[in-house]
């Protein structure tokens, strides 16, 4: 009987569900496999709490917490993972293929810091905004016929392979990422310079904080280098705000 | 983009079915994984065909067959293959983990032969009498606190891995294995042979069928051989039937 390994920092994120049965058929699968942290960003669906769906994982399903942005669901976390079934999409991240190494790289990560996996609503998937937040994307290998996936089952076979899938390679010594939030926090700091320094244009606001985001993220900061990008930007942003008072 | 290998010959067979989501939703899977052959055993839902969770997979599941026993369900294939959530129930199958080389010893078959893979219902899953129509069983590797998945999301998750799968190893020349319907037809005769023969008490019909079905799938017949066989059960019943008369 095998053993599977614990995904207790693996945290599965629902950004926009709108069904109950398949917020709750989430939770089931969470369950099946192992993972117990479920985050709903504003979830449509009132009273998902109940799903029948969930079979063997009400307690999980009670204890799911909803927020109100992507930046906040994943803000402990030192790596964010966007699902999409789309392959032929213009897409800024790297998009890995469920399956060793994509599952691997997640067990790795699981070692010493939590771990996003977002899925997107049932009619459109994430956006390029939820994207932005994500080191890389995974696509599930479907055939082309027929691409999109109910998301309960999704979810089920993503974590049926990251729970079987072993860490990529021995964990780095003493290397702690920065966390999601760490780096969202940059990223503000970063278009606040930018806003008042006139780099960025008005009206080009939301396409700018994406190109930011997705910038600082390619850094795969550390927590220590996070801390002190961080304490930079703001002595910016303080002299920037200085400046418009003179 | 990887091309999924064909599941052309893979027959996904569900038993007693009750929910029409589940059989749309399994439906919708087989599509997303390339698999198009589903057969229902005794479906007890009314209407399944025009099951809303059949997203992309209206036609799969508007061609999908219906049996009244399992031994018709896979008379063509020449692999049965059987899933269950139980692994500490005594059974008399051997049970394989759901990942290599269970998913490669089924692609492997699939290069030359039809796979027939049982679903039971969503209540109790497979009985033991399903379970004698197969050559071994398949266990997806869950957590203990949660080993019940939902139907569609189990079917999901093992053609995930069937897909993925690569064949176990080059294929065997010139074998052709027998399919699970010439097997049957031997067990058969062997049950009428005992029962003429007073081998089978009255009264132990039901346990004597599982046996001797189990038997004759151990023995792996090939193609000429089961005719072989066959052929001699055949003799020897007649043989017992003219004792009889006389």
């Amino acid at each position: 009987m095998p053993v599977l390994s614990e995904l207790d920092g693996l945290v599965v994120v629902l950004v926009r569900a709108r069904n109950p049965l398949n917020i709750g058929a989430a939770a089931r699968a969470m369950s099946n496999f192992g993972a117990h942290r479920l985050r709903l960003v504003n979830p449509y669906a009132a009273g998902f709490r109940e799903a029948r769906s969930a079979v063997g994982a009400s307690d999980l399903l009670e204890k799911a917490e909803e927020y109100k942005t992507v930046a906040e669901a994943v803000a402990d976390c030192a790596l964010v993972v966007g699902t999409t079934a789309v392959r032929n999409r213009v897409l800024q991240q790297p998009v890995r293929q469920l399956d060793e190494p994509a599952g691997s790289a997640i067990r790795q990560q699981l070692r010493t810091e939590r771990v996003a996996l977002l899925f997107g609503s049932e009619k459109i998937g994430l956006t390029n905004k939820d994207f932005s937040h994500c080191h890389w994307l995974l696509n599930i290998p479907t055939k082309e016929q027929n691409i999109s996936m109910n998301l309960g089952q999704a979810v089920a076979v993503c974590l049926y392979e990251v729970a079987r899938s072993t860490p990529l390679q021995p964990a780095a010594e003493d290397v702690k990422p920065a966390t999601a939030g760490a780096a969202e926090r940059i990223t503000e700091g970063l278009l606040e310079a930018l806003r008042i320094s006139g780099y960025v244009k008005p009206g080009t606001d939301a396409m700018f904080e994406k190109k930011a985001r997705r910038l600082i993220l390619r850094f795969n900061l550390e927590a220590y280098d996070a801390k002190l990008l961080l304490g930079m930007v703001r002595q910016i942003v303080w002299k920037l705000r200085q400046g418009t008072k003179g």
